[in-house]
């Protein structure tokens, strides 16, 4: 699809910030007897992350739940702005735009509940899942076309690459 | 959405007691060879009982399962109430009315299956997710848009408060 | 819903058989380095248990799987006729219906791929899950609404109680 | 259905490739403090390669990802051909195509992502699953009906066997 002049030029994000729970997962929380144990994710979001990082766009986690499973999944994409067990995500992306010298409009960020709103609201650019609550959905600049857990945060990636024209570029660079 | 005058004089109740297979799970029961060993919940969930806290009103869950399970999750969202291995619940409910002097029209109870029935048509607010059987459906004042498992306690709640017109200002409360 | 005078004289069956992958669980078969290690049962389906012991018929499971985690459901369920690693489910109901002095006729069973295809074309009466595929949907008296694992097999037992009269009944005797 | 001749005519491919997350799962990958650790395989595709045995075709697993999980399915399936961490898998099909003395037509693949692409624009038959990227559908010559993790894999096979006329009387020699 060919885009509009004005469409192409719209500028990069300088940082993606994604919650976990709910975005990167289906919200789902695996229980045994020894408590939250688990957390299934997607091949597909692994994708998203190589492609920012291909642009040099760091892609930075920030949930409220305080887990080792989190930890792990970033390890393996080499995620390495992982922070767990977040109580207030705005005041800490306030201070990532301090320490970085950009603003919150610089920042893209994905989350799908309460704890989020505040950071919604603040940056740039702002996406939820299409299974997020309809509150939710009214405050955000936009919501994938994929639920949590099934390449919602990919979607965004992939649509903000294609708003700034390099998405095509981008895939088949990854390609060997 | 504007609610009609008799809409937003509904009253709150005073306890909301909750199933569990089928209403914060799928129903699904993850086994090993060592037997029933997982469940999987939702994150969501967590936040209705989150918003009932903030109001003052206990969540209180019953279980004919008897498991560890439940009680991991029930701690780690606070929940004190957590009754499991319940054959009849209905007359436990009747004990909580005995020691906290109300009766079961203060209650709200979401249940999917035939052993919650008879509870079902005795508490004030009934509920039961979208995915529960036709007959159960048929003698419930509420079926969630949501399936169990995918927030349809989180919807209860937000339908309770919603009903007494307290569910924007609630959110908001919850914001930092 | 009433019924015509002539459904309601269907005779129940004196056995029902049922296969395990794909009817009780979704197909779904969980791997670790281990290998084939878990296995995700439904809640409902265990009611269709309880509701044919209730009038007196045995459930029996036969499965091609070689896997204790299959045992281990049945026993939680009370089944006590668990077959597992069954090359020729025909073969099996036959010397079951000697044993028992009964028929093909008088079995009902539900199956949903080619290795219960022969035991599906023999029965009294025959189902199969939602999902299952087109050509073993076309070889069966009944094909459930519910997919593999989401209460088809509790699905076939309400139809088979429906069908004789028995379903409200059998609901009422069940509720505390 | 009965086919026209020139689709009788269709030849068999001499070879089956396979990605296998999204593919065979859903795309997702089960975390656990110890990283990842699970994956969901259907029983549906067990059969798939059953069927392509039958016929003396071998299946090929290839897989960017480095996890004894998959070696495990491999194992169960008896299929002989697991590259696990395969990171270019043209080029490792090429190599195939030497050892095996036949041509990148004569083999049919199915993969989801990226790092697929490259394989599925240069074998005989390409196929994806539903659920796949668009830009990578748009590049195959058969997108399945089912999603990956829900039978895509089989459905593949079934669609090669039926183009060639095998279908009905494959299954029935499987029948017992």
């Amino acid at each position: 699809m060919d885009m509009a002049e004005d469409e192409i030029k719209k500028e990069l994000p300088k940082l993606v910030i994604t919650d976990i729970d709910g975005v990167w997962t289906d919200g789902g929380m695996y229980y045994t007897a020894d408590g939250d144990v688990m957390k299934k994710f997607s091949v597909r979001d692994g994708w998203g992350v190589a492609m920012l990082r291909h642009h040099g766009i760091d892609t930075v986690i920030m949930t409220g739940e305080n887990t080792e499973i989190v930890t792990q999944r970033a390890r393996k994409l080499r995620v390495e702005h992982c922070y767990i067990g977040v109580q207030n995500k705005l005041k800490l992306a306030q201070r990532l735009c301090e320490e970085r010298h950009i603003s919150l409009q610089d920042m893209a960020f994905i989350g799908d509940d309460v704890n989020d709103l505040s950071l919604l609201r603040a940056v740039g650019f702002s996406a939820t899942p299409a299974d997020a609550l309809d509150y939710i959905q009214q405050e955000v600049h936009y919501v994938t076309k994929k639920q949590g857990g099934q390449g919602a945060f990919r979607e965004l990636v992939e649509k903000i690459l294609s708003d700034s024209g390099l998405l095509q570029s981008t895939i088949e660079s990854l390609l060997l």
